[in-house]
């Protein structure tokens, strides 16, 4: 199921403040999805991310299929008991990571064999096998099986993925029947206005209940993509949510959500965290860095969050050398919460009409 | 500051149920304490071993003296602040570390020299410097520098630690001030009983408030050791606190507990956890073995913990194998509960007079 209730939208912008009811709960959007690749958003357990009030994680189809597989997964009683996640989930195809990880051996209009990127071992990916895939998972969220093409690429390569992609798309649909799943189409057509055009138009006539914009975040130039996100967004059904797929850091979620996205996702916070880096309002810190060695301030003090509340930077920087893993735990903590307060506040900005405000005041603070 | 007082002895064993009051709390006793090496008790939160009943934790002189340095401890306001820890913390004096991990340099009634693990660097600790670091460090409980023997070692050996124990612990009483800070001796003597009671009786006479029973559980067999502690049972105070340094195993905490014990400290809980090993009432089970592949129940079906009300064996064995973090955490969650608790049975085992009847209902099932 999918209800999408858009509440607010700006006169100034494409902003909107929306509702999205699905199978485990209502969300308030723009919403940012944390990613939980193999079934867990790295080192946090559901009641973290709760607490913080996240109530859609993303989870990847390709890295659960390899392992611990899409059977094991349905025998557990899918996906949200076997990893004890009462919210929502939304599946990616593994298109893109069929593209990105593993050793790609053959594409074809019937689908691609790769090498799984853990074992060697061959497969062979069709968008109906995908589907069983993400019917097996039982996320409320599953999307289609695409072709992302890279950047950058001929204008012949991304036609062809444009093509490719409405073609999977509806093969997607034929087979999709789970109904407390909502499947997604994916706009493909890379840098190329005219391919985005005949992607968006093509999908729409599909009528899927949301729409993600993919083949962004994978390498353009961020002007290149708020410029296309902005040329999508009339293409694209008013009444349905928009999903920037792969996105991003805090300049990219205000950015997109002014340019009408509504459902963003990201490895970033979890991944700079292993880094030891932290987002503070000022802008991204390595808290492991020397400088912070007798700073027993918290990463960002104007942060509420569980670990702002808690620890110094010192603190965080010993755990960090000392190899600790509550480093980890901790920054990915402050990080996925510094994302998921961001966009409470973009929400109510876009509520009280304050969002380009809002953006100037971020921005005079924040530096990327 | 520490108070203790005996509430219940066993009339048919050395077991007794306590109340040792310290500065940041009353813990019951027999006590486990998990190990925070690094100040952080590896994976877990403060407000994880809060939610367990943990009241006390032992944190190791040696590692914070090298990383980060007592001063910058002393900086933060303590060790307390530094981690973020309100109870109870006992600080080891280093000893063992530096006999067991660094680079031995040089012994001498003065003191010790060595290199450090981490970077070669070159340090000399002598009783005074220890006190120094354990009073900057802070902990509600300190232990005196002590001198471990080996096992196996010579009568000649055994006794030189002992004399030299005796030495160290008079100096260390000497600087010792903080009275926020209780100062327990170390009982040496190797798996020799004259040296046993000589050590004994030497301590005793400094009157310290606690005492532990050190040299023990570094290598002799767990009946020598069970030995050793019925045979130190009445050369110790019976109105002070006994410590069992590192140990144990849940079969060492019953047998310990039963010859006298109160305390216990042990990293096996935690660095068990990330061998992927957990603790069951029916012995270990090592969850990352493929017999566990589709069994969906929890590790331990008697265990109320957290963990185990809330994921299968399956999926902690899926985490482990994709090399998640999640699969430490919450497999050091469980096994810390699972010693905790059992202390915490073992309490109320005293308390009702059943101990004898619990330790062999408890063996019935647990094998090791």
């Amino acid at each position: 199921m999918l209800k999408f209730e858009v509440q607010v939208t700006s006169s100034r912008n494409q902003a909107r403040l929306g509702r999205l009811t699905l199978s485990h709960g209502e969300v308030e959007t723009p919403v940012f999805m944390p990613v939980g690749t193999q079934a867990t958003v790295k080192t946090m357990t559901p009641e973290d991310l709760y607490e913080m009030g996240v109530g859609v994680i993303l989870a990847n189809t390709y890295h659960l299929y390899l392992r611990p597989g899409e059977e094991l997964v349905a025998k557990a009683g899918g996906l949200h008991k076997f990893m004890n996640w009462k919210r929502n989930i939304l599946t990616d195809s593994g298109g893109f990571q069929v593209f990105s990880l593993s050793k790609l051996r053959k594409i074809s209009d019937e689908g691609v064999e790769f090498q799984s990127h853990i074992d060697g071992s061959r497969h062979f990916l069709t968008p109906e096998k995908v589907m069983d895939i993400e019917q097996k998972l039982g996320a409320d969220i599953a999307m289609c099986f695409d072709e992302c093409a890279p950047y950058p690429c001929s204008y012949e390569e991304a036609e062809q993925a444009v093509e490719r992609t409405t073609l999977w798309a509806k093969r997607c649909r034929e087979v999709h029947r789970r109904e407390d799943q909502a499947l997604f189409g994916i706009v493909q057509g890379n840098v190329f206005p005219d391919l985005r055009v005949r992607s968006a138009e093509e999908l729409v006539k599909l009528d899927f209940p949301g729409y993600a914009i993919g083949g962004l975040s994978v390498g353009e130039p961020k002007e290149k993509m708020y410029e296309i996100l902005e040329f999508m967004h009339p293409l694209l059904p008013a009444n349905k949510p928009r999903y920037l797929m792969g996105v991003g850091e805090p300049e990219d979620l205000i950015e997109g959500v002014i340019r009408g996205v509504d459902m963003f996702d990201c490895v970033l916070p979890t991944r700079l965290a292993r880094h030891g880096t932290a987002y503070t309002h000022k802008g991204k810190i390595t808290v492991r860095n020397a400088v912070y060695a007798e700073d027993f301030s918290p990463i960002d003090d104007r942060c509420d969050c569980y670990v702002c509340r808690n620890y110094s930077r010192a603190y965080l920087r010993h755990l960090i050398k000392a190899e600790e893993i509550l480093a980890h735990r901790l920054l990915t903590y402050h990080n996925v919460y510094f994302l998921v307060n961001l966009m409470a506040k973009i929400r109510e900005a876009i509520r009280e009409g304050e969002l380009e405000r809002f953006s100037q005041e971020f921005f005079r603070e924040y530096k990327y």
